[in-house]
């Protein structure tokens, strides 16, 4: 969809708040679902404000070179989606206190270490459109600011004293590591199956999302079946997130965003839109994955044709297809919740992550 | 001292747990502090193979690189000092529950994922003896399986279920990644003074021996003054551990123990001996310090030179003599304390500490 098909309705949303717009006109989803995200902000905005306090408070040291390196990615932006699913969550579940905001900058650090390990692993050299703090710093500050960060997360959890939230977040911190240590082991195996490849985003990605959502009902001090559902939430709603994320990985619509096209492809990253296009691929297809992929062995060529066996194969469709479908088991997992603003704005959440896809 | 100089005071303190021996005979130094470890050791070897129990327990992954890489630099051995700090601490204390085995098994995953961390930041092909595990393994399962343990340390605490202790563990993390990074921006730099180097060791040694020593305290629900004591005594043991460290990276002695001798310089790391030689050094040599630390250029007779000049100033032997005045404050923290096996133990692992130096 070009930019210029965009959404007539964005006039309905525009500050009504507490107003659900279900965008569903073919036209409508893309602006519909970014007005979405701004909602949600705007619904949480006072606590978001505090968030972005505490963030830059606890990213402070004496060592200089921890709040450069740390404010570059954290002041690179983001969208915050990790806090602002904290904080709606709680507020979803009625709770109005101070406690989210802690968890939630606690979240968005455990998100930023994890990022700065990532760019070192995968050699990125580009972060949301800027030079990622691995080329600007090196590796070896970028590593060790990132265990910085992950200490400062663990203190705002020991701060907020709950045992339930420290259990949750420090679980989800190991899955998280798991889930990149098995990404290590799948990278650059095309026969990886669709299974394996769920395991590893439920690790590198869903299990924060996860863990983000539940804390808000643990902190609201709601029962386990609301703590359950928000869980299930997040967890899905990162698997949607992370599928799209692979397939814009390979979409022109990336550039808009400005990330590098084909920097999965480059690292030999096998991500589901490979994984179908192997599978559904014939021998020719499957050696040109072998040779680019496992081989890493590319030229200039090799992007273009691989996009277009994945086109052929309608690959990125699918992978949008298949994000759509753990998107809806993340909607109806709020079922269970009265309708409130912030459960309208979760769900339309959900609606902007997958229609980043299309 | 040659081996066979070694300690005719050996028989005295086999089998003798209770006896404090103090070897003050410079020939009896080093074997009767070797058995002031196997001493300490024994005291708790109950409590220690549960240690080792949970250690082995709370590696395991489904994802095998994880109990494989980890299980390589767990079990290429190391004295278990830091567990063996906790379990010490928290008898000499009067607790004897189980408690403590959880948290020293945490310690020693925090201090083996930043051993991990450490081997890919300064690029060292050897750890005790064998292959690296970001040798064998790459850097990147080395950074990732060591986010794994530290995530892992963070669930043993919570385990634990005292928020005293997460305040003190997660602290004491977020101050060895602190002191990582002082350590990277010093790391060349022939400029830093002795204080900024005290902070980088505080940081990235003493912070973890301290918190070592000081939940032995808290699991056994002593005053305030007996965690200060401890966590004095672990700061100050620390500092000295790493000082005498930094002085064997330039001796002879160190090849014994199974490491390289030169790390430090061939990395152009600054360590006590190398600021102490600077001070103390005329024009040329600062030349010689700049050329080869701070630039990194060096040539096969290099270290030897270094080794030469540090003999020449002493700063071999005065890096030890601090060693020592560190140790001297961590012996008298114990003071507070009623006398026992676990704080002769104790005290006698001070000067193990400071009897590798010379």
């Amino acid at each position: 969809m070009l930019a210029e098909e965009r959404n007539p309705l964005k006039v309905l949303s525009l500050g009504s708040r507490n107003v659900a717009v279900i965008v569903n006109l073919e036209t409508g989803r893309d602006k519909g679902s970014e007005d979405a995200l701004d909602r949600l902000t705007h619904l949480v905005s006072g606590d978001l404000a505090q968030v972005n306090q505490l963030i830059l408070q606890h990213m402070q040291s004496d060592v200089q070179l921890i709040p450069q390196l740390a404010g570059h990615i954290i002041a690179a932006g983001g969208k915050r989606l990790r806090p602002l699913l904290t904080l709606a969550s709680a507020r979803m579940c009625g709770y109005h206190g101070p406690r989210a905001a802690g968890l939630a900058a606690c979240v968005e650090f455990i998100h930023t270490a994890t990022l700065l390990h990532d760019d070192v692993v995968d050699e990125s050299a580009l972060r949301r459109g800027e030079a990622s703090a691995n080329v600007l710093w090196g590796n070896k500050a970028s590593v060790l600011v990132g265990d910085f960060l992950f200490s400062r997360a663990f203190q705002l959890m020991v701060q907020d004293g709950s045992l339930r939230v420290l259990e949750i977040l420090s679980g989800a911190s190991a899955v998280i590591a798991e889930g990149e240590v098995l990404q290590l082991m799948t990278s650059n195996d095309t026969t990886t199956t669709e299974q394996a490849y769920l395991e590893v985003i439920k690790g590198k990605t869903a299990a924060l999302f996860a863990a983000a959502c539940e804390v808000g009902a643990v902190v609201a001090d709601r029962p386990k079946v609301e703590q359950q559902a928000l869980d299930t939430f997040g967890l899905n709603l990162g698997i949607a997130f992370q599928l799209i994320d692979d397939a814009l990985d390979y979409s022109a619509r990336q550039e808009a965003l400005g990330k590098t096209v084909g920097d999965d492809f480059r690292e030999g990253k096998i991500t589901l839109p490979v994984i179908l296009a192997y599978l559904r691929g014939d021998a020719e297809e499957r050696g040109f994955w072998q040779r680019t992929l496992e081989k890493v062995e590319q030229d200039e060529a090799d992007l273009r044709h691989a996009i277009q066996l994945m086109e052929r194969h309608g690959t990125l469709k699918d992978t949008v297809n298949r994000a759509a479908h753990y998107g809806a088991i993340a909607r109806d997992a709020l079922g269970i919740f009265p309708d409130n603003a912030e459960k309208r704005a979760l769900i339309d959440v959900v609606d902007f992550c997958i229609q980043r896809g299309f």
